[in-house]
């Protein structure tokens, strides 16, 4: 629930977990209702832009306006849906603020899907994936994007290697690389995923494991060792230029 | 004062003031006192890293350590000073944690100046310099740098484009070229700046002045709006790779 940075017909942008259509009635919640009627200060007839990541944006008028719910009517589509790449971000989640802001940034810089991994220089023992997931959805309202990255359960890192899909090629930032220059220019399109490794770095048994494996690409971000969160936006920044939506 | 995220030698590296050379005596401020000892725990004869901006970085070890101060005696040099690009990082201060975001990132990614300036759409009346000078030390210190990029006060942008020095390129991150793709291929090396908008976008009138000016070279971050923190990373490392030290 964000106010829009741009100048659009909708000032405020909603997602909303139910399908959309024209003419159809989409029910607020409770802090959807006041987000819009007591923080936004919108009423009956005003216009809000609702997504729900499969129909693209819709242009909605408040129909009703209550104190603890309300409902809006969806009038036209105004935007196609628009996928991000088949990108996923694996990362080990570090502290509180620095996690949620690695989640925001996944959404904004359009990663498919957020994937918290345990390594073994990973502190956290659980996560609160309802709580991230809430940051995914609030970056993606803020950003003007229609899709939102579902973010996983923690698993651990050894675990997703073993289960590794084909033909996912994996980007793996190593901060041992540093200085040695990025190298995915001639990298080939499709399904991939960026590993973004702990405060501490990786274990040398990780480090060992992922040099091996046929489907990982060692990258390097430059000659100083980044915190987890600037390297995850720079190792976006990387893959979205090279092989991503940004060309 | 950072504990290192690798392993060298000494665990905990300080940026002081003092010029560093072998054998020199280096007092410790209240602070930096209450770092190393109380918090670190590290005694008389434990080894810190120091550096000072300008000949590298040092061992020293612990001489003295006392409740309020305390002394480092320098003893050998353990890196070469290392200066990032001749780039500045100009951006518009947005909301204090976000603002303090942006100026850690400009440090970790290797800006040389970092100038906050005022656009039409920007909020803030003032910022706290000398706040923002010392998350731009503790980014150095965390991030193995042995530079700390210098934070000007705040300045409107209109007077700073006034003053542009001569041979300085403005790489300008415009959200309006949304998915047109970036742009500093076959730009030239030098002296470069890059100016992040406020939330809230450039006004016309900036933007007109901007694409007017013969040394500015408007750049697209991708098709999602990014916040002011994200576009600040992703800009940065758009730079670095194309014309920076990354390559």
């Amino acid at each position: 629930m964000t106010p829009m940075s741009d100048t659009r017909s909708a000032k405020v942008r909603l997602y909303v977990e139910q399908p959309l259509g024209e003419g159809q009635t989409v029910p607020l919640s409770r802090e959807q209702a006041h987000y819009l009627f007591s923080v936004m200060r919108l009423g009956v007839g005003d216009p809000v832009g609702v997504f729900d990541g499969h129909t693209g944006e819709w242009l909605a008028r408040i129909a009703d306006a209550g104190k603890r719910d309300g409902a809006l009517v969806c009038e036209t589509r105004t935007k196609p849906l628009r996928l991000p790449p088949d990108l996923w971000l694996l990362f080990a989640p570090i502290k509180k603020a620095r996690t949620d802001f690695i989640v925001e940034k996944a959404a904004e810089m359009g990663a498919a899907r957020i994937c918290p991994v345990q390594t073994d220089f990973t502190n956290a023992e659980r996560i609160r994936r309802d709580r991230l997931q809430a940051h995914a959805v609030e970056a993606a309202e803020q950003c003007g994007g229609t899709f939102v990255p579902e973010v996983c359960d923690l698993q651990r890192l050894s675990d997703v290697l073993d289960a590794w899909p084909e033909g996912r090629r994996l980007m793996f930032c190593d901060e041992m690389l540093a200085g040695a220059g990025a190298a995915l220019g001639d990298a080939a399109r499709g399904p991939w995923a960026i590993l973004i490794g702990p405060e501490g770095g990786f274990s040398d048994a990780e480090r060992a494991r992922l040099r091996s494996l046929p489907f990982a690409h060692p990258v390097s971000l430059g000659p100083r060792v980044l915190r987890a969160d600037t390297a995850a936006v720079a190792a976006l920044t990387v893959w979205q230029q090279a092989l991503g939506d940004w060309g």
